[in-house]
């Protein structure tokens, strides 16, 4: 089946924001066995919508908008959409409970121009908002529909990216595959520690022999994925050709892979030291909270995690973690030495189970030579044991760097208690 | 007048990559006094490929393509271009030097396919790629071009970014520049603190009865933006369009607005403390260390960032703030008298002028009817002055609940130094 991607937004016809939903649908659409012919943007504008719409209809069974759903008067794809397959908006008390509902939850008042909300496509299948007011739907043609009216599906969702996700997990998806008639599994197969170019290479032989399963390599901030796909008659054939398929990517890269359900690298960790029950506490210089932020995005994570100190100054890391002045004049804050005593006294004020410290230069200022930008030292202390290791990422700036450091704390962590 | 951006490549359609050419170019052409109408995705199909050009050109001046430029097979956009506007390509000594250079500089062998690159249209003016092999060019319409011909400009630049940009900024801008003649001028302002539709409300009267410059409101993740566009004659007479309906629009919602140059919360807040030279130390629950995390995302905050406690367990909160037992045991470690604790025992040991402090229900789970989750306690001492602040966040999930509750406490830092 053939389908087109319809961005609506001015603000992305000025280049203010990027186009995330397109990447996003555009992947999930592929796997689904869809084929994507066209992505097209247009700004709040009812004739150019109304004509791109129809364009896509021409060539395409499906058409999917994003954007132009919500409360204000700008917001005209349902108008449009409506009007396009021959239908008319009528007024919906679930849905305007539901916005009802949701701006109760936040406290906030709801102004009238939210009632636009409630009117939805008569024939269309509702999409609830489980994350934000503007329901989405989907629109079939009518079946009468004569030789010169427009033909197809017109599946609208919200414009952000939070809630449009949201809504084609919670409900466009299965009404997609529905459709499709096709049975799609994929998988996606996470590393660690290696880079693209030489985890093609190793598996180039399962790559180059595979018509189904289909193998390919992606990479993404700080590390690499395998995606696993096969199209089937059935979605337990599907599964059971990937599940063979990863067993073999396994037998070859196994050291690197940390998750075969998609997971973070963060998520793996909190979720593994919740179940081993190990109380864990970290010290942060360069990264600033950002690992103990990561580790605590996971539910449960209080049940094991007891503090985080981020000792940013030289006078936070002697007064909380007790690292001596000698060893910060002598050797410096980002030092193995420094990076040791914050994870030992740590340990000390903690009393956790795990502790792990890290001392960097995250950038852009504060290289030298000896200490360039993106280098970082991590030590970790658990069971008796104490692991000092050394990381150079490449700088790519500050953001990259910490982002890249935490993922070597969490992978160090990974590692130590596996 | 009005533009088109179209890219092409099977590759975007499959969402393997982010199409940031399209945003650059937009940014681009908006800047230039363009009317970005359309963004259009297409594959390497030479069919649907010309029809979309012909769409384009339909309801534009100028249509600028990216990628397709290249030696391979399915690199077409170069020879429907040509074919469009009724061109015919014709070899050029010049562009085979440059491609030969291009090799001869790179180390490595030009294939025979590479051939094809200096094949172009006869009447075209060409982009010289300074990073690559492939040319770009300018193509008008002939002169003559009947009813039923394609009319209008086809610019015709390289897929990799890094050659595109600088094939923009080095020939194409020129170029566009002799044909636009206009010049615009937008700007973002940002605002935290009221909903879209509030906003747009108390903005309506702005909203409808302008033409130039033209308003804009839009949510995104816990806060809202107003944009506002002109187009004039001059950069300058834009400018100051601009300028006076920000001034118009801060004194309706100026208490809300904390960038008029689309900063970021915390860079915002981050930079103010470093002109300020105000030393910061905060202490953390259910945000976990995000607060110091987004804060030491702004290079330069070591100026004055001393130190981040993120105490999760009551344990930490005791032995690292000295929090009461009995307070936490008779109101909870998600309350008032909790993070007043927390942010007074913090001004303590980090000795900081200005200490915030966080409890609260991050959720899924704890929440109860007296602390729901989404509820939090925030704390700031500051100059003297103790400000303890209820805040109840929508529950959209754990992810959404930290966010929202860290964009409070920089709200309230921002509100506090001000």
């Amino acid at each position: 089946m053939k389908a087109a991607i319809l961005s609506v937004g001015t603000e992305i016809l000025f280049g203010q924001i990027t186009n995330t939903n397109t990447v996003y649908l555009s992947q999930q659409l592929n796997t689904m066995g869809f084929d994507v012919m066209y992505h097209y943007t247009v700004g709040d504008n009812p004739e150019r919508l109304r004509e791109m719409i129809r364009t896509a209809l021409k060539d395409c069974d499906i058409v999917i908008t994003t954007g132009g759903l919500g409360p204000t008067q700008d917001d005209l794809t349902k108008e449009i959409a409506c009007e396009t397959l021959d239908d008319s908006l009528v007024f919906s008390e679930t849905s305007l409970n539901n916005v009802k509902s949701a701006f109760r939850k936040s406290n906030s008042k709801m102004t009238d121009n939210n009632l636009k909300q409630a009117y939805l496509p008569s024939r269309a299948v509702i999409f609830p908002n489980n994350h934000g007011t503007a329901p989405g739907f989907a629109l079939e043609s009518r079946p009468d529909a004569g030789e010169e009216d427009a033909k197809g599906c017109i599946i609208c969702l919200p414009g952000p990216p939070r809630e449009m996700k949201a809504m084609f997990e919670e409900s466009a998806r299965d009404f997609l595959r529905k459709k499709s008639g096709e049975a799609i599994y994929y998988r996606l197969i996470r590393t660690y520690g290696i880079g693209e170019s030489s985890l093609e290479t190793a598996l180039l032989d399962l790559i180059d022999n595979q018509t189904d399963p289909t193998l390919a390599t992606y990479a993404k901030e700080g590390e690499c994925y395998v995606r696993i796909a096969s199209k089937r008659a059935t979605e337990e054939e599907a599964i059971t050709a990937v599940d063979i398929m990863t067993d073999k990517v396994k037998s070859i890269v196994g050291g690197c892979v940390y998750s075969t359900d998609n997971e973070d690298l963060w998520e793996v960790v909190a979720n593994r030291l919740i179940e081993k029950e190990i109380s864990v506490s970290c010290a942060e210089s360069c990264t600033g909270g950002l690992f103990a932020a990561m580790l605590t995005e996971i539910p449960g994570i209080s049940a094991v995690f007891d503090r985080g100190l981020v000792t940013y100054s030289n006078q936070a890391k002697m007064s909380e973690l007790g690292v001596k002045k000698e060893t910060l004049e002598k050797f410096g804050a980002v030092s193995e030495e420094t990076a040791a005593e914050m994870a030992q006294g740590l340990a000390e004020v903690s009393g956790s189970e795990l502790c792990i410290s890290v001392t960097g230069v995250a950038g852009p200022e504060g290289g030298s030579y000896e200490k360039p930008v993106g280098l970082a030292w991590i030590c970790c202390v658990y069971n008796g044991k104490k692991v000092t290791k050394k990381f150079q990422v490449r700088d790519l700036g500050r953001h990259w760097n910490r982002n890249s450091t935490m993922l070597a704390m969490m992978n160090m962590v990974r590692e130590m208690i596996s």
